[in-house]
């Protein structure tokens, strides 16, 4: 019988593979019929590489031309004859406006018969933009909003109103042609005028919202600039289809189906846990405790991105201080043992993805006189976790869609 | 169509109601048949009273004698023939020593057909006391092993050897006489030998155990305290019956029955929480944005005892902080609600059981200029909740069987 520990890699290799770039973007292509048109592709944000490389390996030349901007470092190379990008993250440069104005000059005259292939994914909002006022002056709006303690929701507001592609314009600009659009997404709860500021997605936010927050704090800004928040960002994109994919949610649901395979009944407890790390790990152990007698199997799941507030100097990450968190409540317990990876493969400022613990592992720490509290006090998780072969190594995977974590209760180990 | 409120408000009653201390007897005693002989009451703890009080009304004469220990003004009379106790509470007193005094002398003679009904609650282990070393060598033996940095199972070992009745010696005092020793459960997970310090239950710890604790520490004692230490406490006792009630399971057990009746699908996660309060707050605000669009009503149940670290000089306890916790994570979702209480009905030091928190919480504090973040770093949750309406008040309940948190999704509202 596989040990628990062969089992929860399985798990972790099934999760992360099913939310690599690749992978999410062939389950989205899958099955998707392009109309008889040109289809041109622009792909924008830090998985925009293999995001665009999967595409062409399986459309080939049914894409006729590519835009592709992502981050320095973030280019492996030539795909087809795509026009490739590498830009400044997380503050756009003038490679970020060179390479949206290729992807607009790309689609700005097509037809309603021609599609649009994009593929969006994180840090999009700075690689792709061109901004209607000049970066000086939008740098100094983005630094009055920041300095009166504006929230996110109404710095997009009006820097949306300062793009040409953000905010559902970028749409705009492919019409008539169809836009298909492909969302790596890395913010919790998949919001979509959030993920690369929504170049393709419908704004919510209006003129008057925007007029709002510049009275609520007294911004200053050009002529120009507040005649642009006059101008209405698109509510409705009838051109636009758009697809979700290599989120969380598959994270979980990938985590899922692999747990169903090794005999565990799953339970997706979350997609969007967000809370302090080993508190995580706290209530997994908690839920350990009750569910320990089971006559059969259990495994719970848990995705999101939770936090760590730092109060020491050591090594760790969220991970593995979130597996570290359960080590004491799963303690005993034959049969349990918690793990939790980043989807990125790399948890905090470490070499490992994340932590696992069983219901070994606080009993060992203790014979080697480390006391778990301590630990946990000064962030130096990767440490303990190394002492009792508790690191999940993977390597950078190429993607981030956060993290899973995973409690399993096994039978008859 | 009942309101989420008004479901939590009876969620809530019929838990409390479950644990309280006559209820949690009545259904201890319903279908137990004592043997043919005498049956004689002992009482406990801090429920002592309202324990023996049930007893007595349900069995009337059939109880020949008893002695009720419990804390000062905690007694509300006399109960048929007992003899009543006041003692020291949490440090023993003349009293818990003249208590537990006349206990023994009620149930040492006694035969094989009798029976001694055994009624523990929590605050037994100082109200219930015959210490065999004077009390200053006791107060001497646990300062140095408090200063030493002892744990409490540590403690534990030591005390039960220092004492006539601990560590299940008072069950050995009523033999031959049968023991029939219910319980209420004041401490997660039910350790049977923790609680009240375990008169009738078999002691785990050896002498060999307690000296090696000696000589870790180094502590120091009288040649009789050291020969007590050499004492084998009892590892079995065949003459005792234990039935635990009214502890936080039968809390959760309870919510979970009037969640059903109330028409939601109840999850029982755990029944031994016990990580920060506002982080569980944070977890179930997380299950409840995954959950939110199920298409029938789902109510998540965890029991336990979370805890508060102090950060602010607000006012709160841990129940409010927990609701307040989670009021973001269900912000908008229509039809989630989250609350919590405490079932000895006063949540830390204030005159609320707990705190209730729905979608709208979150929009209505914003609506009255209220930041709960920073409600939460002042500790004050109380003062926010009283804002909206989120104070739990149920009155002090006469029990303390830990807490029970509930997350309610509610279709069609």
């Amino acid at each position: 019988m596989a040990t628990l520990r062969e089992d929860a890699d399985k798990i972790i290799g099934a999760a992360l593979e099913a939310a690599l770039p690749d992978n999410a973007v062939k389950k989205a292509l899958e099955g998707h019929s392009f109309s008889g048109g040109r289809v041109r592709l622009v792909a924008a944000g830090k998985a925009a590489w293999q995001m665009a490389k999967t595409a062409s390996d399986l459309l080939g030349s049914r894409i006729e031309a590519g835009v592709v901007v992502t981050k320095y470092g973030h280019s492996m190379g030539s795909i087809a004859n795509f026009d490739i990008w590498e830009a400044g993250h997380p503050v756009p440069d003038e490679n970020s406006f060179r390479g949206a104005q290729a992807a607009i000059d790309l689609v700005k005259d097509l037809t309603a018969e021609d599609t649009v292939l994009f593929l969006v994914s994180g840090g999009g909002s700075a690689l792709f933009e061109k901004t209607l006022v000049s970066g000086e002056e939008l740098a100094d709006i983005t630094k009055q909003l920041l300095a009166c303690g504006a929230d996110i929701v109404e710095i997009n507001t009006l820097r949306k109103r300062l793009s040409a592609v953000k905010g559902g314009k970028f749409a705009q600009i492919c019409a008539p042609a169809q836009v298909y659009s492909i969302v790596l997404s890395d913010i919790l709860g998949d919001p979509l005028d959030m993920i690369a500021s929504g170049p393709a997605y419908p704004d919510s936010s209006t003129a008057a919202d925007a007029k709002a927050i510049i009275a609520k704090y007294g911004l200053k800004m050009s002529e120009a600039a507040l005649g642009l928040m006059e101008v209405e960002t698109p509510k409705q994109l009838d051109n636009v289809t758009t697809k979700i994919t290599g989120s969380v949610r598959q994270l979980c649901a990938a985590a899922k189906t692999a747990c169903q395979k090794l005999g565990y009944e799953p339970v997706v407890l979350t997609d969007c846990l967000a809370c302090e790390a080993r508190e995580a790990g706290a209530f997994l152990g908690a839920i350990a405790r009750t569910h320990a007698e089971a006559d059969h199997s259990l495994a719970f799941i848990a995705g999101g991105e939770t936090v760590v507030h730092l109060t020491g100097t050591g090594k760790g990450g969220r991970n593995q201080e979130l597996a570290l968190g359960a080590a004491q409540g799963i303690a005993g317990l034959s049969g349990a043992a918690v793990f939790s990876v980043g989807s990125d493969g790399t948890d905090g400022p470490t070499d490992a993805a994340g932590g696992y613990v069983d219901y070994t592992t606080a009993s060992r720490l203790k014979e080697q006189g480390v006391d778990i509290f301590e630990v946990l006090k000064n962030n130096d998780a990767y440490h303990a976790l190394q002492k009792v072969g508790g690191l999940v190594m993977t390597g950078p995977t190429g993607t981030n869609v956060n993290d899973v974590a995973v409690l399993l209760l096994k039978r008859e180990i």
